[in-house]
This record gives C-alpha cells, sequence and structure tokens, in this order.
C-alpha cells in the first residue's frame, strides 16, 4: 500500500484508538467546562471530536462516566502534587492550585455538577471514584505518609483523615458557598491540620489559661 | 358561634396558617427521606399534607426550596449542640450525632440529593443557605468563639475553619464515599482539628526527629 492510500484510508475513520479517545476527552471537557454536565451527551461530544456515537458507546458505560474521565484528563497536570521535602509548603502550594482551579478556571461548577449528577448516576459515581476521587486520595495519602516517615506527622497518625479536612473543606465551601473560598482559606486549613486550633503547651507542660 | 360551628368552618380548610405548615413540612420531609428530592413536587406534598398547592406555591418559591427547609425543621432538634465546657468533648457529642444521622437514620441520601439539586436550582440554593447551612454553621461558630473565651482555642483562630474541617469532611465522605464514613472518623476529625498532625513539641523547643 502506497503512503497515500494508506493515509486516506486512515482519513476514513481508521485514526488510531489512543488519538481518537484523546480527541473524545477533550472534546467531552470542552463543553462540560462551557456549559456544564448537561452538555456532556454521547451526540454532542460524538460531533463535536468528530467520532461515531457507537465508539463512545462501546468504550464509556454513561455520558456522566465519560464527562467524569474529561475531567480528569484536564485536571491532572494543574493538579500535580509536589515532593519538595517539607509537607506544610507541599501543602499549600497543592491546594493554592486546587482552589485556584475551582474558583478561576472555571473547573469549580464542572467538578460540582459531576458530584451533584453522581449522586443519582451509579455509573458516573464508580468512574468519577475510579478516575478521580480515588486516584487523587492515594497521590495525597503517598506524600502524607513520607511526611510521617520524615518524623513531619506523628507516627501513629491515620493521614487518610488531613484528605478530608483539606480538600473535601475546599469542596464544601464549592458546594455550600456560605463562606470564601480562597488562599487564605487554603493556608488556614493545612496550618490547623498540621498544628491544631488548640493554644500550644506551656514550658510546664499544662496549656494556656 | 358554638362550637360545633366553629369546627366545622376550621374543618373545611381553615387552620390555622402554622398548623398547615408544620404538616406541609412534615408531609415534604416525609417524600424525601423515602423516596428523595425527586419526589418532593407541589402535587405530591400536597395531596400528602391534604392542602392546597396554592398555599404551597404562596409560601415556597420552588419545591426544592420546600424539601430543604422540611429538612432542617427535621434535623434541627437531632443536631442540638451541647455546651458543657468541654469543646473536644462537645464537638464529638455533636459529630457523632450528624455521622449517625447521615448513616444511619436515611437523611444521607435527602442532604445529599438537596445539595446536589442546589447546583442548579437557585432557589433551593438560597433556601439550604437559608434555612440549613448558615444557620448551622453561626450555631458551631458561637460554640467555638466560648471554647476560645474560655481558653480551649487559640486566641488569634479563625474559628470557621473549624466547621469546614468537621462537618465539610463529613460531608466529603458523604458525596465522594472513598473512605468509612462513622463514629471513628468523628473522632479523629475533631481530635487533628484541635490538636494537629504534627509530633508535640520536646522539651528543649524542637520537634521530635
Amino acid at each position: 500500500m502506497s503512503d497515500t492510500e494508506e493515509s486516506v484510508r486512515r482519513g476514513r475513520g481508521r485514526r488510531p484508538a489512543a488519538e481518537v479517545r484523546a480527541g473524545v476527552l477533550a472534546a467531552a471537557a470542552r463543553l462540560l467546562f462551557a456549559e456544564g454536565i448537561a452538555a456532556v451527551t454521547f451526540d454532542r461530544v460524538a460531533t463535536a471530536a468528530g467520532s461515531s456515537k457507537m465508539t463512545l458507546y462501546k468504550w464509556w458505560p454513561s455520558p456522566g462516566a465519560l464527562a467524569a474521565e474529561a475531567y480528569f484528563a484536564t485536571s491532572e497536570q494543574i493538579l500535580e502534587f509536589p515532593d519538595t521535602g517539607d509537607i506544610e509548603a507541599d501543602l499549600k502550594s497543592q491546594l493554592h492550585a486546587f482552589v485556584s482551579l475551582l474558583t478561576q478556571d472555571g473547573a469549580g461548577p464542572a467538578i460540582a455538577g459531576l458530584i451533584a449528577a453522581a449522586q443519582t448516576d451509579p455509573d458516573l459515581a464508580r468512574a468519577l471514584s475510579h478516575s478521580y476521587s480515588r486516584p487523587r486520595r492515594a497521590l495525597a495519602v503517598r506524600a502524607l505518609e513520607r511526611a510521617r516517615e520524615r518524623g513531619q506527622i506523628r507516627a501513629d497518625f491515620d493521614v487518610g483523615i488531613i484528605i478530608d479536612q483539606l480538600w473535601g473543606a475546599c469542596y464544601h465551601r464549592l458546594l455550600l458557598p456560605d463562606a470564601p473560598l480562597d488562599a487564605d482559606f487554603a493556608d488556614a486549613l493545612v496550618t490547623n491540620a498540621l498544628h491544631g486550633a488548640t493554644p500550644p503547651p506551656l514550658p510546664g507542660g499544662s496549656t494556656a489559661p
């Protein structure tokens, strides 16, 4: 087969699967960020990506599951977890990136819509957990475990709960917006999760009055 | 007017407004807890409460707003905030009641459904904030401020963030159920919010290795 014949054949819908998949995810993410979760239908994503609806049905159990994977693919790089050896600085810098994503880049309504729709769409709930919330929790747990090995976290401490006290606290202000979600809040969350709200013990061993 | 005439007149739909309102809220709560937020329509609530749909339209801007107020009216007593003078014990006992409500009494799916629907229903979002999340935040803030006055919380500490690190953390596990939501989690949240995850300082002033 000549090069020309090959490119014609590929032009008739024989693009490599990975390329098609990336194109579909990008199109789904554009719809999700611009118009919200309701806009991510197999019809609209197929049209926007120039793919067949059959392909989408084959790869994703529901449009919600596709939307969840698209969100993860888009936010993964922005939400990289630094590891400088200073857990307090690393948590603050990761949480700043997260708050900035939620409040400045249009991702807030997208992830709020995904969490909301997951309450009544089991396929979406599974995809959101599998593609997004579990891998992100595991990433943070590993960073906190390394900090525990370095002695920056108490040896007997279950690091899992810090995930809920940092990122969970941000989702709380995203979903029930009764108080500001900003960089100061992110800093205060990290400071308190690491050092606590009680007064420091006095030299004698008792606490301040 | 004789007693009989009066009771006949009241029987024709002239019950006191407060009584009608309480009946409507109870009927809405029953539907919300049994079948979820989608079941709370003005039609079904009016039928269940024996009230007119016109009354419901007059009192609530949307069925979602009615559902939010019904949830608050039902959970208010269960979620009373104790004040024994020991903030750690009081937070643990309040958070135990909250986790138990979310996981054992069917209220978990109800409040998850309300938070989810609030993301696309501005009337519901306003009602949820006004009837539920703001008053509950204010209640916890007042308890924490009293603890700060007693010296149990650092003087310079913004107590508002503890709300997100306790109740927000529980909502996180309710809405993204990747890790258990139980009494042990509630205890660990309170301990960490008050005492922090870092090792206690050594007598010399430095921290453990």
